[in-house]
């Protein structure tokens, strides 16, 4: 299966590595409008393609897939483009721009009976496919609540807020993860430096009392990626900047036995052992472009494909929307 | 001075213990409706009255003060019978349940010319006083952002929700450190155990684009009290459950040196030492209340007065009704 | 079971409580040379006699049993004028001076059938109580090391070394984990300040090839408290500092499954699943007056009986002569 | 600067990279003896010559200066080959396998005027480099100690035991950093797996009680890279595993104010601010490799020179001997 890659700019260079690298996919182009990255390239890749025209990559009969690997504005364009030449497409997320634009590609796809992959990278984390199993196989019980902090000083973006820039990590995996559809959003933050959002403060409801909250903020002193999820018979702590023990599973929990009048909740707390079970070390982006070649090969639909990029597009929209109500709730 | 306790349950014996060994105030009563708690008062401190009857210590000419250390919902009835007896009132936080109720005690206060302290404790710690100087100082410069997170396996509260059991300790900071009055709050939650929300989040809008934030849990398999103070200048992180270090300024942040067009932006970050000043050890109750016998003394209003008590109360009251509506703005 | 108590500096007042509190124990006397001391010491025991003579403790015929909570070169004196008077002792660690000294007082309980109990209170706290039983029942396999840091800012003492002041912690647990009795020490150490050494190292040889080593220092910057102990099927890291976590077992460890040639020993490592069970929270102190007390009405001797406080003297004592000859082997 | 590298197993690839890299340096040709090395080597570096034969490199008539990143039973002969063949000489550490070696090579090089710099990366750390000119600026005062802790599941090695693998880095860091040259050492540790100590403790006498300690481990389950550093004035804790505060100077210490009487010592502690300088972040080996280009260029010895080298090697031979006569003290 050979593939294009259009933008070699900060991921794009990983996409290329793992192509390159992957048994059952080649390298065979690369897009880049950046001379210099332009010449990283050409090194890295002697006998590749590098080219500062996408439509030499999209419309190349040679190529089967491409990667979009570009500002979140650009992917509606160039995955149309590659999905019209008969291309499948592995595009960064957040899938697009607008949920009008995610459902256009979706549909386009569909007819050409091409594959879509958004690339939701944490899904193929040891962490987060750990995590997936502990809620599968009941470890956890009824999920409460997910709750993610990721801030640092970050890079400041041009043309999208730090909820566009950050929150989609946390998106795809509640997608993933959580039982249900979300039905609704709430979001605030605060706007000091440009006319972005820095920081901001996200709410999910999901069916069931489950609820989801992130915090994404460009303007913290210390880099912080911790989530908590908890659950009705165990709660986990994910803290991806460990570099050994990134999930701890607590046996801790509150029961409610029974109820005496008004006043007489009775209440037992539980508390237990915790244990931090081994992750597995290898590369996610590499997981997940082995994925990609398997279903192409294969004419299935990844668990990541246009329709979940489209359900992380759409929270993300209504959440720029109620951040502009100042928390107004946002409907799905 | 004369001091009266009613209530001798969680967090009465650090009062009553401070009182007792406080120059310039003496122990006088303990008023307890708990058989077992009334014990182990009369045991501790022999030669004082233990009564399960609170109007004799209200109504007893020899006290000067009283501490209200009950449930929130019992604070209006025992601090306005405290205040139309003649007594000085220290009452625990929330201060009340409404802010009709707060107003009317600050009132009947200020007619009978008596002072009211709110328990504001966290006012009176080390850290608190040091951030205090810090943003005093200007060694933050302008501030961006407030934002606490405060979780743990929390003790369930019949009568109230998490937000207010646990939030009122950052907004009374807030209160104390923030420049300008909170303008808006939004806040989103959820119930997962009986009628009341075990899930918080809490976001205040003040003037000048700062922001406050505020993540309160008693579902949470750890303990968290950190908390995050953007400045222009430098930022800090207050981590309370730190022996030594629970404070941690950096000298870091991000400049816009000039802006060249629609998409250049000139971001550069700085990043510098980070320190960790040394802080006061001293128990904070201690100092709360040794102000507290000062001020009535000396015929002054304490900062965390019946009027802090009531700006608190103010944006519990509106967090709860924004709660209720699924996170819709509710102006102050 | 009266007790008297001699000492009521910064431990005899830990010791007096639990012994006030515990049920089948009375505290009834207490001797204590510092007049501020004795003050305290009568007011949170109002009933009990206070006095400033030991003897008057010592030769009261009331008292049953003796707690000796005095700098360590006092202990002999007190404890033989307390076993003369039939008295069963309680004493703080190290037992004695010298091994002599301890011997002639297991001697001498032995022949008035008197108990003698060393306070080696790290052996009955929950985090050692653990250990002990991860080492019992297998879970670590045979025994490599274990290795102690145990530094921080100390209390410079007048008469005795750091060795002296906090090894005899890890040395009793040593005693009580390993198997095998430790066969001979090497120290080293410095002295910086006044004539006693001020930070040491020491290793001790034990049979089958396990090495123990303690890193104690007055002169430490931060508090540490970290033990290692390594077996053959697992290993484990015992911080004692954290509040909850104290104990992580890790399933790691290296197998050499085969040899082939001199130059290929073939080593596997096993990496798996670490995990923090939970440990028990009660006041060690409680658990070895309580168990002292059950000693002396069955009239059984503690396994924390002088022969555990003389085998803990002796590797002090030959510690002290290895340190004075720079590292010198002395055998046990 | 052409440079010849033999070794391309586990460090090798970095110093082949660097030389690569580096303005004033060239790559010329890299010799190994494993053919899958090689093939990563010759396509890593498609226009250097790779070659079995560590001859072909030392003989080349093109080659400046080779680098020896080889296992230390080698280093002599391949070193001093390529010094008798007019070389410059880039070895990695351990210098030799001992002291008359050292020597040999030391005198060879001086006799050719010809450089040697022996591989002590660590030095060219920013860390290192921090604590380097705190020490020599005064801040930490008069050193008191240093004592490291370097433990972790380890790679056996099948020639050399622990304290030869790991103690280097500390010896060569030491030899940089503490006053005066050291006196005598003491080493003690075990076998558990193989013929070689796998866990060791080395104590290293320095002139006016200066003291030095390192805890080296092949079988510890956690990974620590610790290092206290006492200081009349300041103390420091380096713990290199930290991502952004690898330095925390502390304004704590002992003062001893005055001495009344035998038992009177007066003793009183400073506790005042934490500061975690900004560290230099450049990679330490591109410093050193740049260091040592200039060095050649200017005919200028080293600091990190074989005479260094010689230095660290004589303190590992002396611990080997103290190690095997279990502690006993082997003088420099």
């Amino acid at each position: 299966m050979n593939f294009g890659v259009i933008g070699y700019g900060y991921w794009g260079p990983n996409v290329a590595r793992n192509l390159a690298n992957l048994d059952g996919s080649q390298l065979s182009a690369i897009a880049e409008m950046s001379p210099a990255a332009r010449a990283r390239a050409q090194k890295a890749y002697p006998g590749v393609l590098v080219t500062p025209n996408a439509c030499e990559v999209i419309q190349s009969p040679d190529i089967d897939a491409v990667a979009v690997i570009t500002p979140v504005w650009t992917h509606y364009d160039l995955a149309k483009a590659a999905l019209e030449n008969g291309k499948h497409v592995f595009v960064e997320k957040p899938f697009t721009s607008t949920t009008q634009q995610a459902e256009e590609l979706i549909e386009l796809a569909a007819r050409k009976n091409l594959r879509i992959m958004v690339d939701h990278t944490f899904l193929f984390t040891g962490a987060v496919r750990k995590i997936h199993q502990l809620v599968e196989d009941g470890t956890l019980g009824n999920l409460f609540y997910y709750d993610s902090t990721r801030v640092n000083l970050g890079l400041f973006q041009h043309d999208i807020n730090v909820l566009w820039d950050l929150a989609p990590h946390d998106l795809s995996i509640m997608d993933h993860l959580l039982p249900g559809r979300p039905e609704a959003v709430v979001a605030t933050g605060q706007r000091h430096l440009n006319g972005h959002e820095d920081i901001a403060f996200m709410t999910v409801y999901f069916p069931d009392r489950v609820i989801a909250h992130i915090n994404v903020n460009w303007l913290s002193p210390v880099k912080v990626r911790t989530t908590l999820i908890g659950g009705e018979k165990r709660m986990l702590v994910w803290n991806d900047l460990e570099a050994d023990e990134k999930i701890k599973i607590y046996d801790k929990g509150v029961d409610i036995t029974s109820r005496e009048g008004v006043y007489e909740l009775l209440v037992s707390y539980r508390s237990g052992d915790m244990w931090a079970p081994q992750i597995e070390q290898v590369e996610a982006l590499r997981h997940e472009m082995s994925y990609f070649v398997d279903c192409v090969t294969n004419g299935r639909d990844p668990h990541n494909d246009g329709l979940a990029g489209l359900r992380v597009v759409k929270m993300l929209e209504a959440a720029s929307e109620s951040l502009k109500k100042r928390g107004e709730l946002v409907y799905l």
